[in-house]
């Protein structure tokens, strides 16, 4: 039995441990174009903002442990084709240019996604940079020691937390973000919040410029000195960082022959089952279900690849295991700020054809006499026909994603505000009020789906 | 209609403020015994810690607030009895020692809880507390400023919380438990990580005695200066906090043929009505239902307070609303230790008739290259029959409770542990590990009850 995976950040990874330990006789082999394997990426912004000194923190699983486990880790090898109807590959040893063929018994395709480059003139400059891979993190951290002012691109996740890491290292920065709001993954009304509240604290220290595209770098050899707005405006930087989002590597899925989802991932069944005998995809590249509306969505996160790389490896090797579903669960934090999301906002859950009604609550997270008492703002939303919960998102102090995470937990069981206002959560001055935001917000959700 | 509400701490004051505001023509009077009404008495421990310096802090709504929106506050006001034939109140009025009767159309009782004492000889000085009302606490924070040392009798909530307030306070602290382990509320084997933890980070800062009795008091007119316990030791104290429990005070609705649940508290309906009618019961006085068990539970804690407060002035005013029940979900912190809970303990399942099965794991709160990671034990059980989940405990980290009022949640909706597993809950390095520990100890509970 051969086992061969692609990629190997955190599903690649993941499959090929389970995989040896599930069989340990099997071969497995990994196969990355990347220097590095089992790596946390989501650690990248962490490290930049000085939390560790030594990128090889991020490391969770060096190439020499994989080997030391029997697994063999080839690094700088791209795989450039897939050949199902021979079990095949063809492989470029990136290290010295030469292609060779290897077959498989079973393949996991773990290719993950690549950032997103808008179109912007004049980009190929040598201090602009995307956030991914171990060597971005080293080259932006090294960069960053003679930075005063930085351009950021997109204002979503990783947007949000180099802008933390740039802000904490006393660079000034000035966050570009296409849309109207921070953070599109939220509803509007709680997507406003988040500008609102950073530029509360931290004034002075950074800009947002929100509805400009960015259109054109300017520089000399030494690199991009202004970045250019859609409105002609124009910002210092020293270095530009693009995170205007990712797109899923399915190149190499294409070209075998496996189908895509809608989303334009790679389409999976629950078993992580391309279209494909015997070729399995995880992590990035590949598509998932959303549990609440049972469509296909594309949620390109940490916790998902390990899990599904946890499960396309059981099932590669003869076990039975199924992926579930995502609930579209999310949190990032910028500069103190929590803003976590679960199941469907208005919007989406608008185009899924649920006819909505929302609360919102602004509640302090604990009793307001304990001297770090903060705000967080909370928004449910349910179905108006069912009174079904179908999302919520949160703003605001730290814990507040744990409060989301109570409510992923009602969406999952698909809990009535009804069922839900019921709850019994746990008290204490340091940890909530009396009657927590989620019962508040429960209460007046209810409210307003009784007068419906 | 005349709506007379008996005790105001939390229920009782939730109740008159929402009997108003529902019948805002309505005569509504609260009697008390106590000189405060609607205070935070949960957050005494951290008035007495330092968190604030002013005891009003703790007042939620002073007796002028509710005279002015029309409610009737008598103040060290004591009903003496109840006779319901007539609808009548026996009340003496402490500051005259005059007795008078009243009349009601509806009564909510919320008498509240009282601290047990337990038997120690010579226990009549006064550097002798409990800690329950206003005046304890001003008490309590006056006789610290001079103390050097301090014991406590009762290693549950209350006791932890002033050890807290006792430690920052620089008061060398013994805390006697008669029982084995601190929180009996708790799995033996989560007790035990408690005494461990906090010795850990607090040496030489207090010491903590288990399985003795106190037995005995030493002292002269200035106070007590020794405690004596079961095995002959004895502690020096400069003031001594008893907080070995409490009762729920039930005497008035004995004496006016209210019956008790078998908890010893006042048997009440979903509606918050007792055995009879027109006399309403909510807060530490009365017995809740325990959802899984559906068996009667007395958890006289603030939170359930609010809940019932609220449901029984609506059901008294002519509406309708039921108090669901209680997952027993509870929280504490001491020195920056969370101990939480919620359903059955393993003690209980057992008693309850469940062969539970349980998983245990000790995690980091959030990915281990984050400066604070800081470790959560975490006890998942569950009913080996069913495989649904019965309850969980954790001990470690900050916002360890937010971890359990996420499995709070999958306990209300009857999840089992396969259906839990697939929870989807958010990831990010600062919050969480890539798989959280809800998740592993699920996946282990999983694996336990496929085995069997």
């Amino acid at each position: 039995m051969k086992i061969v995976i692609i990629g190997a950040v955190a599903a690649g990874s993941k499959a090929a441990a389970k995989a040896k330990r599930m069989l340990p006789d099997a071969e497995v082999h990994i196969y990355t174009d990347d220097t590095h394997v089992s790596y946390s990426a989501c650690g990248i912004p962490y490290y930049i903002e000085g939390n560790f000194d030594d990128y090889r923190t991020l490391l969770v699983r060096s190439p020499e442990e994989f080997e030391h486990s029997g697994i063999r880790v080839h690094l700088r090898h791209k795989v450039t084709k897939i050949m199902p109807a021979s079990k095949q590959l063809l492989i470029n040893n990136l290290n010295e240019n030469i292609s060779f063929l290897d077959n498989y018994d079973k393949l996991i395709i773990a290719t993950g996604a690549s950032p997103i480059i808008p179109p912007i003139r004049n980009n190929c400059f040598k201090n602009v940079f995307t956030v991914r891979k171990i060597e971005d993190a080293i080259n932006i951290k090294q960069k960053l020691q003679d930075a005063r002012r930085a351009v950021i691109i997109g204002g979503g996740y990783i947007g949000l937390e180099m802008l933390e890491a740039f802000v904490r290292n006393n660079v000034y920065t000035t966050l570009i973000e296409r849309g109207n709001y921070l953070m599109p993954a939220l509803d509007e009304d709680m997507s406003e919040l988040i500008a609102e509240e950073l530029c509360k604290i931290h004034e002075n220290k950074f800009e947002i410029i929100t509805g400009q595209a960015v259109t054109e770098f300017c520089g000399d050899e030494e690199g991009v000195s202004t970045v250019e707005v859609g409105s002609g405006e124009s910002y210092e930087a020293d270095l530009v960082i693009i995170c205007a989002g990712v797109k899923p590597n399915v190149e190499l899925a294409v070209d075998a022959g496996i189908k895509l989802g809608v989303t334009g991932a790679i389409r999976v069944n629950n078993r992580m089952e391309s279209s494909v005998p015997d070729i399995y995809a995880c992590g990035d590249c590949c598509e998932e279900t959303q549990i609440i509306t049972k469509a296909p969505v594309w949620m390109p996160l940490g916790s998902n690849a390990n899990k599904e790389g946890r499960c396309a490896a059981i099932n590669c090797c003869g076990g039975f295991e199924e992926f579930y579903g995502v609930l579209s669960s999310a949190v990032t934090q910028c500069l103190g700020l929590t803003i976590s999301l679960t199941g469907l906002t208005e919007k989406e859950a608008a185009k899924a054809g649920f006819d909505t009604v929302s609360a919102k609550v602004t509640k302090n997270d604990k009793v307001g006499y304990m001297p770090d008492a903060n705000n967080i703002t909370l928004k449910l939303i349910a179905d108006k026909k069912s009174g079904r919960l179908l999302g919520g998102q949160a703003v605001g102090a730290k814990d507040s994603d744990k409060r989301i995470n109570t409510l992923a937990t009602a969406l999952l069981a698909g809990l009535t505000v009804e069922e839900f206002r019921r709850n019994d959560i746990t008290y204490a001055p340091p940890f909530s009020t009396s009657i927590d935001m989620l019962i508040n917000a429960s209460d007046i959700l209810s409210a307003k789906l009784n007068q419906k």
